[in-house]
């Protein structure tokens, strides 16, 4: 048997979950801040729920199969058609609009390259139910803050309108969406390779915003983003051909990979179930990438999960003491957890303290017991201390 | 096309993805504070990897498919084997004993019934890598510590020592192990139809703890844990066969659809899979179970999230004020939305505060303006009043 995972699967040992934890706590915190929701959608929908959504290569990369009892079923490819479906079954139940934030797993089955996994979370805000400019201001409002709240300081919202492309054919559109990758001659003449002039590229590169994208950026600097993030792109395009008005991508300064986040407006996709339109906006969070440019940019807080304090165990004769120890320090509230075999040689105790970045060990041996002490060691400065009970009570609730 | 889930999948709206959140929050708390760490594994692992370690009944519960690539594969059954195999893969990287929860789904193709689904979460917690019984004692420790921070009050961790049954058939432990179901009488009955005499279920009755159960008991108490609350049950057999020492089960006083957690000691999984023996004891909590009980017994915080303010929009005319209020509140870390359309009468507005169970109105519109006041709405009381925005801000920084 190979111990192995799939190609494109990951494990997330602690400090790299430890990580994750605290981009999405981070998130949350901002998502909820603005009133948006949590919602959680099954892994597993109907196949024809999900097909036929993102296009023939969204269909292409699709985990899908059987189930036992005959269902085609397949496997969550992003977390918008879901949540289309939801708000077009529950349309009684949820209050429109209806601001909802979903952070979950989507399956793709991608070649796999740096920075694309099979598996890979997804972090959406989508606001339902209102076509209001001010429901895309607020949704740039609260990008703004969750990039700057993960400590990016300098960054970019690009933002374009799919209206500036509503003559075009979606191959156009898709060949101007990689004027970045391939720079602009390129795209002038793949363009003409489909019989399309390269005045259409001049038009676009001239283009002013329109009034609705006009409407928005000032409503969104009214809500406090400034205004030098906000850049209006007009080549700006993104694959799906779903969106219908605004559409958004956030790149971070200085990272190159790619863009860390993308959305828009999307008016008539939920009606596809709901059999009524409502409309719609979004935006997901690059999960990934953002993990990627948060290391490159040294922005995680050092002191995630580092302060905590090892009861260690001189021999087995002091378990109880040690064990009594514990208990009182949870008794007062302070984080503890004690070394679990008292086999262990001290030397090793500490050794595992390092290992496990613990900032603070406790000792209590013949020594200590009989000064009625307890030494107290700090294993960054490796300084120890011997003190009374009540006094490293005192000193572990002033940390 | 039909609009809905796959039977045993379920959907979390707002008020329910709360409710969950809130659970995992708690435990995730009380796990980390006994220097428990995060990890996270795939969704998809190897059909291999997964099949063999369940018995015959979880191989044919187990959701398998041939991805794309032709590769036999499996969605995760629970997060045991997962562990196994991480802990196996990572030997080198990972220092043990190895303390790990992981809260992330599993997908089994159950017939469905109260409380029994086909995508349901899992909570659980492993020490990996110890023999020792302090780590019983401590997994015990947790486990009293968690249900109890969850707000119950009157629970029972049952334990029992899987070596008495070691000259058992597991046909035999399967039986005595439904003993509350279907009473003595019918145990001995189905005892007897197998050819075991009815001596065994008598033996067991008035068995003692064993020396091992002794010791880990014991240390659980002096670690703090009630020594009401544990329960030697000489016939809790639980099912899967890959236990080898501590069996453990919580039941709720009270609730009566079942247990809400179990777990135990398998120190031969791991080695399936390293090659080498690595002891370890584990425990999952019931998450929809706890969930169930937690209605039942009215245990949610009525407050999870129900301090919103939202700021309405008077009319199209006075969306710029609603908005610099707006943003000077948050300038101000207070946590506020805006009603997302301009367009929709105040009437509206405020039902949607109330749908939504926001808490506070904020009112700003020609009266106020004249004034320079903004009107505060307490949603519950109906109470209003006006006040300046300097101590609106007051106010509110002192909710």
């Amino acid at each position: 048997m190979l111990v192995q995972t799939l190609k494109g699967f990951r494990d997330f040992l602690p400090q790299e979950a430890k990580k994750r934890q605290y981009v999405i706590q981070t998130l949350k915190k901002v998502f909820e801040s603005y009133g948006f929701e949590p919602l959680e959608t099954p892994a597993l929908e109907y196949k024809e729920i999900l097909t036929g959504k993102y296009g023939d290569e969204g269909d292409k990369l699709m985990y899908t199969f059987q189930d036992n009892g005959g269902r085609d079923v397949a496997l969550r490819y992003d977390q918008t058609v879901p949540l289309a479906r939801v708000v077009a079954q529950y349309q009684n139940e949820l209050s429109l609009p209806f601001k909802r934030f979903q952070i979950q797993p989507v399956w793709r089955a991608e070649n796999t390259q740096r920075g694309r996994f099979r598996e890979f979370l997804q972090c959406d805000i989508d606001i339902c139910g209102t076509k209001s400019s001010l429901s895309d201001a607020e949704l740039l409002s609260l990008i703004y803050k969750g990039y700057s709240s993960l400590g990016f300081e300098s960054f970019k919202i690009l933002v374009n309108d799919r209206d500036l492309f509503k003559n075009l054919a979606q191959k156009a559109i898709t060949i101007i969406d990689k004027i970045k990758k391939i720079g602009e001659e390129e795209v002038i003449k793949e363009l003409q390779e489909i019989g399309v002039s390269s005045e259409v590229l001049e038009e676009l590169l001239s283009a002013q915003k329109t009034d609705s994208l006009q409407d928005i950026t000032s409503q969104a600097v009214l809500l406090g983003v400034p205004e030098s993030i906000l850049v209006f792109e007009p080549t700006l395009a993104r694959g799906l051909d779903y969106y219908t008005g605004i559409i958004i991508e956030v790149e971070i300064d200085g990272y190159t990979v790619g863009s860390v986040g993308g959305g828009g407006r999307y008016d008539n996709l939920i009606g596809m179930f709901a059999g009524k339109d409502i409309p719609a906006v979004g935006f997901a969070f690059g999960f990934d990438r953002i993990m990627d440019a948060m290391e490159e940019k040294n922005l995680f807080p050092s002191s995630v999960g580092n302060d905590d304090i090892l009861v260690t165990i001189f021999s087995p004769e002091y378990l109880e003491d040690s064990l009594s120890l514990l208990s009182t320090l949870r008794e007062n509230n302070i984080t503890a957890q004690i070394y679990l075999d008292p086999q262990v040689k001290m030397e090793k105790q500490l050794k595992y303290a390092d290992q496990k970045n613990i900032s603070y060990v406790l000792i209590l041996g013949p020594e200590e017991k009989e000064k009625n002490r307890v030494t107290f060691k700090n294993m960054k400065t490796r300084e120890q201390i011997q003190r009374s009970l009540q006094e490293i009570l005192q000193l572990l609730a002033k940390n």
